[in-house]
């Protein structure tokens, strides 16, 4: 394709983009689609000819457009919010259209140091200290594997060098919670501490927080029977519902016996653009690493996950490899990003919140997200205030846990209950919200935060809700 | 930003990146800043205030366009090629308007589905048998990790489900080459292997392939001694001088003594898109997992590497996790990619190589690969044919490793003259060619197959080469 049909082509695209935008509201939010409908849309076999751009435009609204989930619709509730500001979207086209390669500084300067001042920039808004330098993930479960790989290594003063965990004659331990999202389990486990060594840590009962003193009991156990902890995952905003770990507990705790501390704070990262939120995460300064997502709430396009370390000698000594093919004049002046995550290769994702941030500005994200919490805070009263209807955890930021009991109903009857009227919005395509289990028994969560979700949006779900629970 | 603001400066955009992409030939191929350049062209404080999209345009071409490095660019023979053919541009700006997320099967059917139908299109156009399923990962690092931790676990029946790698008895081992990618070793560390059990297999010294006889022999001793071998990989195309590692004697010797094979085909997967090529991955039918990435050779920008395995149900064993808040009714009937890879969210990737093997067509890239094989191999007869020139190592596909020797020139000062004379032609920003270690000396790697190569930009190299190394 040359640049006059890329051209071409490319203004067919951003009018599609713009009229699907604009249009979002008046599609289904569920994808209306069963199993293997899209994929019976496409030949089986590979395509041996080529279609013009117009056709393959009209392709993707029969066959793709329907089988997609609009997380951008304003009636969207489900999971935590995946918003793709518009600013950021054309952050993407342009890394895209500049077609560059981060392998090392020297296959692409700009990639590398528009990702140091961008990051540094976010450091700042959340209101983190110059001791942090940061990158750019694509999740915050890589994120999370990257974490429990340093603290692994720095608990066995690189074993990665000579034996591995293999070679290890005291088994490491992980402590988090029940809370914790699933990735940080399955980066315990693939960073080979074995689920025998994954300590779920008690939680608050009222709080489903973390609770210090069982963590610190479960330390001792461990030291006492010959184990050494290693790492700490403390949540906050877990994804359940959004429950907020003590982090200045955990790092004292932590620190009196040398173990790393992880803050997940993948939803709650954005929260901290809010000076009134920081409380949520004190103690934060003294932990060794921290991710969050802009791709969730503050809206930057996936896959934008900020990762900050403070010891950044640790993990370049963990994940660097210097083959000669990589090697320049620069090493040692510049800042090799290839050393600080999984991935050789890198996109130019700094300009998705480059874009952001320079068109769309801090202050309108900050007033987005107070516009939420008060959202969430006013669903909050609604369900209080109506009988049969209760909210299950604390509203610590967007997030209200409910659930509706009719007279009598418990148990799995309740469970049923919950699970049918919440099916039945989500199936109607008229709303989405997340059907998630707490204390071992099924809620709802409704998860405010789209782009476009104002209040009108939360009435219209709270009579939905009420009308089909009551059915 | 609206939708109709976003229609307005995607135009501008569009048109900003076309035109870069027509003037690709007039930027130095080599970014012509020093360290921290780029960096200093942006504040250090966070942005209070917004621009207009036109100022920001006029900022990227001020302080990064000058930064990058032009892998687009027809006289880049650079590492690898990383084309990024507008077709799949394309591909990726419809992805990112679409906005989809991938974290379910639920919260995006589509971009589960066409992943689906495209990864099997790619495993047809490469010849590979219906055993072989696809999922699509950043890089082929992560692939590698991927395959490390299956065949780790693998080795162990699951170790990860009660003590991990940390409550083995007898070690598990790694086998490669020196010649495989700095991302094998990467991989191997972090799944925890250690570097005492990362074995580097003899490479034949004229093909720098693995020789079976060390392989067998490593194997052997490694039992002897209380070990257990437990993953091999095997490199086609790798990263020095494109080596093929002998698949089909690998697999037997792995076969016999249950060992998983990795092939790591990052670089010469475009190349089994032709027939004629095939042979060179004979064996890869009895392999375990396959990676490969359309985003070097075939054109599909970064980030697109397949990742293709036989048995998916040992790598969901590995890879998967199932809370509460991600179950919904179609569990079951429907892949769910967060359990065949790292990250639990993903993009709608597929788009970009669906819109490339639509527009352009497989027949168009084939062509274009035979055209770079036939333009190694014309600068191949030329340096052969040239006094003073040799070639370092077979020409398997479109990488020719070369070295100028002035009479007498040996050692150290060989290559401190092979280094002077490629960093001279780097930094003119004329061309640009990587400098590696072969054999414990330095070499030029030309790598041909960017886009826009054709056989006058590998004359014009060669001119630049001859003039540039006797000077």
């Amino acid at each position: 394709m040359t640049p006059e049909e890329f051209r071409t082509a490319g203004h067919q695209l951003i009018d599609w983009i713009a009229d699907r935008r604009s249009d979002v509201e008046n599609l289904p939010v569920l994808a209306q689609v069963s199993p293997g409908q899209v994929r019976r849309s496409f030949e089986i076999d590979a395509p041996s000819e080529t279609v013009d751009f117009a056709t393959l435009l009209s392709e993707l609204d029969t066959s793709v457009v329907p089988g997609v989930t609009q997380v951008q619709h304003p009636m969207h509730f489900g999971w935590f919010p995946s918003n793709a500001a518009l600013s950021s979207v054309l952050g993407d086209i342009a890394s895209s259209g500049i077609g560059s390669l981060g392998i090392s500084w020297e296959s692409s300067p700009a990639l590398t140091e528009v990702e140091e001042v961008v990051c540094d920039w976010m450091r700042q808004l959340v209101g983190l200290s110059d001791q942090w330098r940061g990158t750019i993930q694509d999740t915050a479960s890589s994120a999370c594997l990257v974490a429990m790989l340093v603290a692994r290594e720095r608990a066995t003063d690189l074993a990665q060098n000579a034996g591995g965990t293999q070679s290890l004659t005291k088994p490491l331990v992980v402590y988090s919670t029940e809370q914790a999202h699933s990735s940080v389990a399955k980066a315990a486990l693939l960073a080979g501490f074995g689920w025998d060594n994954v300590r779920m840590v008690a939680v608050d009962p009222a709080t489903y927080a973390m609770r210090p003193d069982a963590l610190r009991s479960a330390i001792e156990t461990d030291i006492g029977e010959g184990r050494t902890p290693a790492a700490i995952v403390a949540g906050v905003g877990t994804t359940g519902t959004t429950a907020m770990d003590p982090v200045s507990r955990i790092v004292e705790i932590a620190q009196a016996n040398d173990i790393f501390v992880h803050v997940d704070a993948a939803m709650a990262g954005s929260a901290m653009l809010l000076p009134e939120c920081r409380h949520l995460w004190d103690g934060v300064e003294r932990a060794d690493s921290i991710s969050w997502n802009p791709h969730k709430w503050m809206g930057t396009i996936l896959d934008t996950s900020l990762f900050y370390m403070r010891d950044i000698q640790l993990l370049e000594r963990v994940m660097s490899t210097s083959p000669s093919f990589l090697r320049s004049t620069a090493d040692g002046s510049v800042t090799q990003y290839r050393d600080w995550g999984i991935p050789l290769g890198r996109r130019f994702r700094s300009l998705k919140l480059l874009f952001q941030l320079r068109l769309d500005g801090i202050e309108e994200t900050r007033t987005r997200l107070r516009r939420d919490i008060a959202n969430a805070q006013w669903l909050e009263a609604q369900v209080d205030a109506t009988d049969n209807w209760e909210v299950c955890a604390p509203v610590a930021l967007q997030t209200v846990c409910v659930r509706h009991r009719p007279d009598g109903l418990d148990g799995e009857e309740l469970d049923q209950h919950t699970l049918a009227w919440v099916r039945s919005i989500n199936e109607s395509g008229a709303a989405f919200l997340t059907p998630s289990i707490l204390d071992g028994r099924w809620m709802a969560r409704v998860s405010i935060g789209v782009l476009g979700t104002e209040r009108q949006h939360v009435e219209r779900l709270w009579h939905l809700m009420r009308i089909t629970a009551s059915h």
